[in-house]
């Protein structure tokens, strides 16, 4: 997969491409338009399409025909079945993920499953470029129990950039109840070593809780071998499972005897369909489920998963390297002179699949290159453009014209037409 | 709508559908085998037609075309802008329904923001006829807050039938927090009088939080001018908006100030996509999502409840008690003599839109229902088969048709052949 000698020209992103064991993976996707270049497959990933046939079955023939012998026939099981897929992306044995509600709703079962498994503890730890969504969460959970938790955010070395470790370090202490971290942070792409992490807050006896919404599908990892306690994780970005696509919920199997989802619904409760009155926990991870799972949206989760599955995790973060390798050397040789930054980690080992460009004008930036240029990053405050490489359908020549295109818009100064003011959602 | 001169022949019953101003509705609906009588829209609504073709577009030119963009074409909006049309069904003025997460899921948040308005006083109130999830939730939160509440549970007068109101009285008292109740009871329909209750428990001083998951779009109701405080409801049941899709949350425009969920997720935070690392709730209903919803299953709404939108409440109810009392005189007519009994008030002012059968072997005649005769109702513990009218499409003729081959499976022994032990998911 490693190029012999780099250069910048197209040519050369087209070699490195005809070398690529991955390419025909581009084919089960919808490429609607061979101009867009999407490189946003990190927030959405786009449409496989075995997903198009799948929907409309699980549309026309499970719900119009079947109706509600649906349940019998595979939607009861799903969130379970799909989860023990996802479990084999993220080295966890079958019986331990589930899917079904959003990264938050789970990422709140999980905290607060966390904190009660630590109740005389009073300190959560987390960092200050966790997404957003999982701080908010943690205050949240913080507050439902009383107020007497001290959320400690580890500041980053540099504004936007890569964590302090060794402040981390001295963080997690004796009275530390809960670690949560992103795997791979949102903003600039950092990988954290959730081994080492792991085992550093449980050797001070707290539990941890991983948000994999940014690595999974993208970097290998070994929950059970790592002992990792609870993680939670998105489906709707690398594994390709459509917008707002149910989340998954990773819990360790040593602690299915122990605990508790704070949300006790029916799909949760063992037998649900004896309907008695008392809530009792289901056994294993089905404990961590609530209420009914938008079956639509989770059954286009397991037509999703499944080139990621067939492709296998090693040979796709063998491709996710190479390219925001590539992308790095591309953006260094062709961009830094217009004022570019890279703040991705350059260490593979510290980096997932997206590579976070700074720039002051980085907002009107990613706006031309959108609305001008047919390619599509996203921005994130205040100055990050990302440029995402999805393995199974981002091509070399793609990461090329990104770059190229990008330094077209600011040497023609095309982004100066826009305002600076922010107006889009996402 | 009411009949003239009750009779038991299918040729009243089919006179009964000539005159039925709504009968047009079924042909918006997928009816892929004519013979199936499918009486539980009440647990899953039928396929609308529309929502085919919705999906598809959804799918392909949504998700595949448009991408990311798909939140600025109006993902971003979806849940409030269905919860506004879901309000227009339920006596909501705009701004105060949001759609997004499971029913349990928002109760859970709903009984929270309501056990923390009330926090001086330790006691909830609900009924032993409620649905398990809503039980569970209850139970739950109570335990998460330090298992300080009493819960109290407000028997039936009769097993599994309607509630003690002389109970529900007395049980509400000044120590009263939160009052939870489902405005339909889902074994035997029994329907409050919401407006009554709402105002018993605003006299002592109690927030009342309805669940609507067994009314909507089947009862008509105000819940603004009967200054309802929170409710949440289903859409996969009379709204037919697909197997588990999206649930809805209702919060009085009076508590937008002070109510606050208990999950603190982006989506309900002021200006998500600042990226803030502190939670400030959003404005409005919006601070009560959570996660990103699952767009897919959600859309889905926005063309299930266009038929209810479209025929209106008031017709709707019209023909849903039409219905039911023709089912309930049916029953009593050619069905009493072989044991069954029914549970449903015979007072339409006191039912939803589904009926339910008492008899000693409820489940095995229902599973011969389904496996013999093509009839579809289900069954509720201990001995309970529910048939629901679900207006758009159930016809005369079709109750007629279930009726009879109920008669024909008690009378031929059909039933005897199947075990009486549980097997099935539903």
């Amino acid at each position: 997969m490693r190029r012999k000698q780099f250069d910048v020209t197209s040519e050369y992103a087209e070699s490195l491409d005809a070398a690529d064991k991955l390419a025909g993976y581009r084919e089960r996707f919808v490429i609607s338009d061979p101009e867009l270049i999407y490189l946003d497959g990190n927030s959405l990933g786009r449409l496989p399409k075995a997903t198009i046939t799948q929907q409309s079955e699980a549309v026309r023939q499970q719900w119009g025909e079947r109706l509600i012998r649906g349940w019998n026939d595979g939607w009861y099981d799903a969130p379970r079945r799909i989860g023990d897929r996802i479990g084999s992306l993220i080295g966890a044995a079958p019986g331990q993920v589930a899917v079904a509600d959003s990264t938050s709703v789970n990422l709140f079962k999980a905290v607060l499953a966390g904190l009660r498994l630590r109740p005389g503890r009073k300190r959560i730890v987390t960092d200050s470029i966790n997404f957003p969504t999982d701080l908010y969460v943690v205050q949240g959970a913080a507050e439902l129990l009383g107020g007497e938790h001290e959320i400690v955010r580890v500041p980053s070395e540099h504004d936007e950039g890569t964590p302090d470790l060794d402040e981390l370090v001295r963080a997690i202490d004796g009275d530390t109840a809960v670690v949560t971290l992103s795997h791979v942070t949102f903003k600039n792409g950092f990988l954290y070593d959730m081994e080492a992490i792991t085992e550093l807050a449980h050797g001070q006896g707290a539990i941890v809780v991983w948000d994999l919404s940014h690595s999974v599908g993208a970097v290998p990892m070994l929950l059970d071998e790592w002992g990792v306690d609870f993680a939670v994780g998105c489906t709707y970005k690398y594994l390709n499972s459509g917008p707002g696509a149910p989340a998954f919920i990773y819990v360790n199997r040593a602690l299915h005897g122990s605990a508790r989802s704070p949300i006790w619904g029916w799909f949760g409760r063992k037998n649900p369909f004896a309907f008695a009155l008392d809530y009792e926990p289901a056994p294993g991870i089905t404990r961590f489920l609530a209420g009914t799972p938008p079956m639509l949206s989770l059954l286009a989760v397991e037509s999703g998963i499944a080139p990621t599955l067939e492709a296998g995790m090693s040979k796709i973060r063998g491709k996710s390297v190479a390219q925001t390798e590539y992308l790095i050397d591309l953006v260094d040789a062709v961009l830094a002179s217009d004022g570019f930054t890279v703040a991705t980690p350059r260490v593979p080992e510290s980096r997932g699949s997206h590579v976070a460009l700074r720039h002051s004008e980085g907002y009107r930036i990613a706006r031309s290159l959108i609305e001008d240029m047919k390619v599509i990053p996203d921005f994130r405050e205040p100055d990050i453009i990302r440029f995402g490489c999805a393995p199974l359908y981002t091509t070399f020549r793609e990461i090329w014209e990104a770059v190229d295109r990008t330094r077209r818009v600011v040497t023609d100064h095309l982004y100066e037409k826009y305002s600076d003011e922010r107006s889009e959602v996402t």
